[in-house]
């Protein structure tokens, strides 16, 4: 495959600039090839020594949701009671995941293990492994907004029992939980913590720093 | 923005499938522009309670490369020692990276300090601001494929010591070492790793699960 025409550059920036994390679903299915493509493109990441250390528990049924959301709902909680006010309130008041509607969960693990014990590129920085899993995780997502799939990720839950719910072997780790499926209101123009005033977009010149970190260009 | 038109959403496949990790380098220099793309394209990704917890430092300086190179030649010979032959003389021959070659390095790090101690969506899974800062790779990674350029992840690196060398402050992880220009020999049709019989890709059959684990279809 050669040089990108205009429009499939346009496509490559699009689905980075209008991916979001969502959280409100329509109930409309996910079509099983679109299931396909996306969970295929998660698999196209690139990987540390070319190990593939990720597996992909596909959840679609609703008693297995439901326990999940249930450990959601307590670290949620748990959550809520570190903040303080007027903190705690505009937490309170943010939906934060989707677990139950989403017509399809995703767990993304990372199982480091395989290829192992000698991962090229894994004994001088050993969590490459885990580093690996995510990059399969944004090639789900951007795959995912082009197709007009929305993700969202939820980190509010106790890894440990969402392993033990979904029987993911103990050397495995779960690094990712995603619920997927069609947006009930569309993709928002802004991510949805930034529309709630909960944080802003850094300028890009803050974080930019040349050769060395004090050459900053801030 | 709306739906993807077919240019657009294939263009997105196509930065997926044709990204590859490149080790070889023309001595083009990437324009400024480009480079610009890549860089806000990662400051793009999403993050973690929206903490954007990534820095990016640009090396271009010939001497600052050659320090970080130095510390590779003795991660490469390393783990060199930890392989029996035939495996070795196997790892010998390949080429593991081109930080002297290529115009441009990056360096993406971690600030687990950024919107701390209440980032959003941490409390439970800690490292989900190392996982955030992997999807900025990715993004950074599929652009700058999309522009014709090529990026090689450097993980035999000591990453206490490129933090020394680019003097990074104790409290920040360097998560990613990227080498950044256009590829010598353009993007091979297969993961150089596969190329050269070092591993192949798995059939993604096998690391799919439905609803637990055991429900494997392969």
């Amino acid at each position: 495959m050669g040089a990108f025409t205009d429009d499939e550059l346009a496509g490559v920036y699009k689905a980075i600039y209008a991916r979001r994390d969502i959280r409100r679903f329509s109930d409309e299915p996910v079509p099983e090839d679109v299931l396909e493509r996306i969970l295929e493109a998660a698999h196209h990441a690139p990987s540390v020594g070319f190990s593939q250390p990720w597996d992909l528990v596909v959840v679609t049924d609703d008693e297995t949701k439901t326990e999940i959301a249930e450990i959601a709902d307590r670290a949620i909680a748990a959550a809520r009671e570190g903040y303080e006010e007027p903190r705690r309130s505009e937490f309170s008041a943010l939906k934060l995941e989707g677990i139950r509607e989403s017509p399809v969960n995703i767990c993304v693990t990372c199982d480091p293990t395989r290829g192992a014990p000698h991962v090229l590129g894994r004994s001088s920085m050993r969590r490459t492994d885990v580093y690996s899993t995510c990059l399969a995780v944004q090639n789900l997502w951007l795959a995912a907004r082009a197709e007009g799939i929305g993700v969202g990720w939820v980190s509010v839950l106790y890894p440990s029992e969402v392993q033990q719910v979904l029987e993911i072997p103990p050397h495995v780790k779960p690094v990712a939980y995603l619920c997927v499926g069609y947006p009930a209101d569309g993709f928002p123009e802004e991510p949805v913590l930034q529309q709630a005033g909960w944080r802003d977009r850094i300028d890009v010149d803050e974080l930019l720093h040349e050769d060395r970190w004090e050459g900053s260009g801030a």
